[in-house]
């Protein structure tokens, strides 16, 4: 039996290797660069980050592209993305947790006040005069209720914060009442001691973060930006700190990545920077799931992580 | 009605007050004094912090000591602890999740290397160089399993940390396979990356991680003690992190609380210390324990953490 060729378009990197040994599970399959294929109008299946403006091109017959990241909005505005093929975004389990880890740590952080326990170390003082406070009086708002925002939200819980959210649709999720619409924002944000950003981007989450949003917020809260830069208006963010609401913010996510030099943030004391880290898929994982998603469309199933167009994730 | 008395017995502090507006919810109590009862002989419960040596003298009929604390170490050394009376500990379930959440962020930060990023931010780098790992790569042990272990086991799960334990009896506990004796323990500390120790304090458990101990954990790997001073021989710790085996330290307890300021583990740059503050418990929460667990001896229910004293917790 033939195998089914998937092309890999990727101008950064070889995706064979980052796929590594795990893709050899997977013998059915075959994973082609854009000049390898003999016969590019019989490639079905792509597996896609950051394509080229040109890397559609040759594949006229695509009908389902795997996109690496698990957001689409970049892939989404790509001028000649097929029409015809279905979008498939890259989620697995693990990819949430490692995100909701990494968000546990900057709210607990925040909560449990560790810069100041570092300081007191620093000093060589006992510091107990700061008596830690309960998670249950430190209310966390999820914004975005998606796969990533349900995985922080249960591992908030599960350390005993009370965790409120809010997304596009209102629904009840996993026993979480996620909000929706201005009024449910407005109170889930004026509650919450932590906010973390975990939304997609799409045309009505462009900015979402921005000085009418931080006027909402408690003073002396932290923001947890790790959806995408194009959410956070960097110069308000700027401005609403220095008003102190929110208190500070972590950002993993920027409007320009790497964030450049002459950023402001880099050097903001209430700022703490990475570098787009929040979360990652492993070549196994990513293997596992294409496979997966290629053999679900190619026998009819529904697609985890289908995207829809319109919706825009 | 007249109210069952309980006294306070806790030289530090007034626990009246300790206790807040928490206790009025519970009328059918009252609490009392060392010295405000007129008829002491009648005094059938104590809530007690740090007895002093005469502290139970005046009340010979004792029936139940409810401890402040989880640990119980201090309050059976007492030389002159009632023998008849009955003794529980004080747990309630978000001060175990309280513990899980401080013992949480010092392993996600461990393993997202959050001090490689600050330095990074500091000199405004763009750290992606970095890659982030799974937390599927990064087993932890949690050593020691009762509710605040198994509270710290349940919060590393769900945020995808494979979970290894140890204590002193194995058993499978919520999934988890808690390993003892000393194969156990060198299966479970030679394959972690992060070691949470929240051992109760005992005869046998008391110096558990010293030389022999270290020897077992992985090169580079953290300890994350916050189970009682006791249970850590510092010296042996010092000489461990000098061979990096372990690497790094957070401890939360300490032989000699608060730590005298000479102590070399102050300015020690592979230990982070924090003054005994991983939980804590608020006035509505112990009100709310003391009441249950009388009104359990009461009516002749099984105490929730009722104290094995031979066990000793």
């Amino acid at each position: 039996m033939s195998k089914t060729p998937i092309v890999c378009l990727c101008a950064q990197y070889d995706l064979r290797q980052y796929f590594g040994s795990g893709f050899d599970a997977y013998s059915d399959f075959e994973l082609v660069t854009p000049d390898q294929p003999e016969a590019p109008d019989q490639v079905r299946f792509a597996v896609a980050f950051k394509p080229g403006p040109d890397a559609f091109d040759p594949f006229p017959n695509l009908e389902l592209i795997c996109s690496v990241g698990a957001g689409v909005d970049g892939l989404l505005r790509h001028p000649k993305l097929p029409k015809q093929a279905h979008l498939v975004r890259m989620i697995n389990p693990e990819q949430a947790q490692m995100m909701a880890g990494f968000a546990a740590w900057h709210v607990i952080g925040h909560h449990r006040r560790m810069d100041d326990y570092s300081a007191f170390q620093k000093k060589r003082t006992w510091g107990d005069a700061v008596r830690p406070t309960f998670p249950s009086d430190y209310p966390v708002a999820v914004i975005g209720f998606g796969k990533m925002g349900l995985a922080v939200a249960r591992s908030l819980r599960e350390m005993g914060y009370p965790v409120t959210s809010w997304a596009s649709r209102s629904r009840t999720e996993d026993g979480f009442d996620v909000k929706s619409g201005k009024a449910g924002l407005e109170e889930v944000l004026s509650n919450a001691h932590a906010v973390v950003g975990v939304l997609p981007l799409t045309q009505s989450t462009e900015g979402f973060f921005n000085a009418q949003t931080f006027a909402l917020m408690r003073s002396g809260s932290l923001l947890v930006q790790i959806g995408r830069g194009g959410h956070l208006i960097e110069d308000d963010l700027l401005a609403a700190l220095d008003a102190g609401q929110p208190g500070c913010a972590a950002l993993d996510v920027f409007q320009t990545e790497p964030l450049p030099p002459e950023s402001p943030l880099w050097d903001h004391t209430a700022v703490f920077v990475t570098p787009h880290i929040a979360s990652d898929s492993t070549g196994a994982a990513l293997a596992r799931a294409v496979a997966g998603s290629i053999r679900a469309h190619v026998s009819g199933q529904v697609l985890e992580g289908a995207v829809d167009r319109n919706r825009g994730y």
